[in-house]
């Protein structure tokens, strides 16, 4: 078998073998095949797709890439929940926590943050003391006592994937579905849960602009999840604006305490809520959708959501005074007001723009070198629906950055938000579930 | 500027200004964009196409890659004539001497064959002596003195095209007109002739399959040249049978000496007119076609256009004996023939499956290390139109290998010749002429 004869075949619009598409992945991981030609199979793929058994079988064999964990060990079922990136999501965060309090088992492999979206293992961090490379016994004890865990993924894990990622990021080859069905899938499957459910967000801040693209995405991947013997559904959520009003890693940690309170914005909870009650359904804790709703807002009521949070960053290092005294977090030496400039409703909040602005702003990482500031970002006072006055605060910057740096991102922040005289309505967060 | 910018705006179907077109080419050249990237780009090109504009800025970039060819110290008109690529196309070799003893200038630089197409080097080549390593004064005498020289490319001669074509051939990049164009072109202009004629071969044995792809591969090459400052025209020629009678090195040498005495198959001498005249007409010999035909068919009946071969062999090197005694050329140690297994009329001879079975034979090379055997090929005693009875010599085999490797040679030769009870006609080898 020839790897440019292969490359040919789906550049012509066939189907490849599973045999096929094995070799590909098994030669490209091993350094057999190079990246060139790689590179020109997934530029193909962006422009030929691929079938739901091609789909599925490249899953399969960057799942099997490297090692698969087995989590027979813990108790219960084992529910994961991943989305597709976006602007101010601490959702694992608050999520984490209740699903453990209502009673299934969360043992979630995290990622770091890139370009405008954050990172759940980043915003960890910025928590001090805490950390996210938990192994071993040590990460079953953790997870058998307390419910859950979110922690980093072992470099053994889906190797295929991280030289696969590594090329579509500089060959223009990230915009394919199947691509990315095939990315988020072999390392769900690998990390070895019993039950996913994909939060596939929408719109100018996410990887899919638009329902069509979300809606596709999400059918693939899960098709593929129940197809490989998971019990796999998904949400689309709405990413034209930031999720909550917290932008940037120790700001977000904030929110997410506050949520756990019962202090958290409204399109976060009702994602938290949505997300957790199908989690509990998949977790069978839960004939239905309607109890775990109860029993995810009971949970937030009497605090068992917060404490099962401190026991987890306790678990994991943290220091727990700043858990219990938010204030003790260090903050930024510039915090600055964003002031509108006309009267009207906020029609649009680019979560795209504030993204890349709370990122220049010290707060995310353009390339995998950068270090983070954990004090940076953005406060959203005002959001899609909102009204506001001329001089009154749209938001608030926070950064260590000069102010010969930050001034043209406030004009950037500006330009995010689009102020029209019409009343506008709020954007509900949950657009739509995919069930099989 | 960033290439995997640059790489997205092909992929999205957008235009490339001159600058980017520029950055990559150049970048690549130097090594300062990886394989990777490259391959990614040419793989949108395959799919999104480029403008004519486009397919001009990256000829011109490439052809600038390297060393350009100053001619002006030869007298005369430099004309230059390029074939697409064959099987048993030795037309360079009559065509040369031809329009050299009719008063053009030609300084041909020539390549190497690979695959089912053969290489006019490698033809002269097996011309004991010849060397085809002309270069500098040598070659400037040679030409004054005789209107004619055949050599290879120098190495400094267009790196980009050497970088790129050897990437695309293992990336599934090869079939894309503008990629051909560039390619084809800017080796062209390098070599620094006053005008071109291309021969865009069409049919299995080439690389454009249709006329329609013939057709707009060849109007790119005649808008590229003349948009670059050449007086460029085409020829569609036939390639669904081969050229000519004889497919190998030292057997096509010796149908090349029998057409230049004036024996030569219909189909070789009506290309080599129908080139030739309007070569003539580039170079102002004449002023109309009819005019160059006529001296053309004059030359080789007075024997001119053979004398002008062998002042072309002796300059290069080579032992004129061979030419003056063909007979001479060392025969391969098993000459068999193919045989007819019906009677009736050849109605397909796949110029591919010929061009594959001679390589296979020894006399081609699959890759660029393989050593040929100047000896081996192919004799069609029959091609498409003819009859031919059961029994009778389909065509005959010249290898040096031992009767296993050839036996199953014999038989992919027979399922080369389809062969009908219907008359059929014999094909015309000019399907069509582009001018400007």
């Amino acid at each position: 078998m020839r790897m440019v004869d292969l490359i040919i075949k789906k550049r012509d619009g066939h189907e490849l073998s599973d045999e096929e598409i094995r070799f590909w992945v098994n030669g490209y991981t091993k350094g057999e095949i190079p990246d060139y030609q790689s590179s020109a199979m997934q530029m193909a793929i962006v422009f030929r797709g691929m079938s739901k058994r091609e789909v599925s079988t490249l899953t399969d064999a960057m799942e099997h890439s490297g090692e698969v964990l087995d989590l027979s060990m813990l108790k219960g079922v084992k529910v994961d929940k991943h989305s597709t990136g976006g602007v101010g999501d601490k959702t694992s965060l608050v999520l984490g926590p209740m699903v453990a309090a209502c009673g299934a088992t969360l043992a979630k492999l995290s990622g770091r943050g890139l370009g405008h979206t954050g990172g759940t293992l980043d915003k960890l961090e910025s928590i001090p003391g805490v950390t996210i490379a938990i192994e071993g016994q040590r990460f079953v004890d953790q997870v058998n006592r307390i419910g859950c865990a979110i922690v980093g993924q072992t470099a053994s894990l889906v190797p295929a994937d991280k030289k696969m990622y590594a090329l579509r990021d500089v060959t223009g080859t990230v915009e394919s579905i199947p691509l990315i069905a095939a990315s988020v899938m072999s390392k769900k499957l690998a990390s070895g849960a019993d039950t996913i459910l994909l939060d596939v967000t929408v719109g100018e801040g996410a990887f899919m602009k638009n329902m069509d693209d979300a809606r596709e995405l999400a059918n693939i991947m899960v098709e593929i999840g129940n197809r490989l013997g998971r019990d796999t559904r998904a949400v689309l959520s709405d990413m034209s604006e930031p999720l909550g009003k917290a932008v940037g890693n120790a700001l977000e940690v904030k929110e997410a305490i506050a949520a756990l309170h019962g202090e958290g914005p409204e399109d976060l909870m009702e994602l938290c809520y949505t997300a957790g009650s199908i989690m509990l359904q998949q977790a069978k804790v839960f004939k239905t959708k309607e109890e775990g709703r109860k029993a995810l807002v009971e949970c937030i009521k009497n605090g068992k959501a917060f404490e099962k949070f401190c026991l987890m960053i306790e678990a994991q290092g943290g220091d727990l005074s700043y858990i219990l005294h938010p204030e003790k977090f260090e903050l930024a030496k510039h915090i600055v007001d964003v002031k509108a400039e006309q009267d009207g409703y906020v029609k649009e909040l680019e979560a795209l723009e504030i993204g890349v602005s709370s990122m220049k702003l010290g707060g995310g990482r353009e390339t995998l070198e950068d270090v983070i500031d954990m004090s940076a970002g953005i406060m959203l006072n005002k959001k899609i629906g909102d009204y506001v006055k001329k001089g009154e605060t749209l938001c608030t910057i926070h950064t260590n950055k000069p102010e010969s740096e930050y001034l043209p991102i406030i004009e950037d922040i500006k330009h995010a938000y689009v102020i029209v005289k019409e009343k506008v309505e709020a954007r509900p967060v949950i657009k739509e579930i995919i069930e099989k």
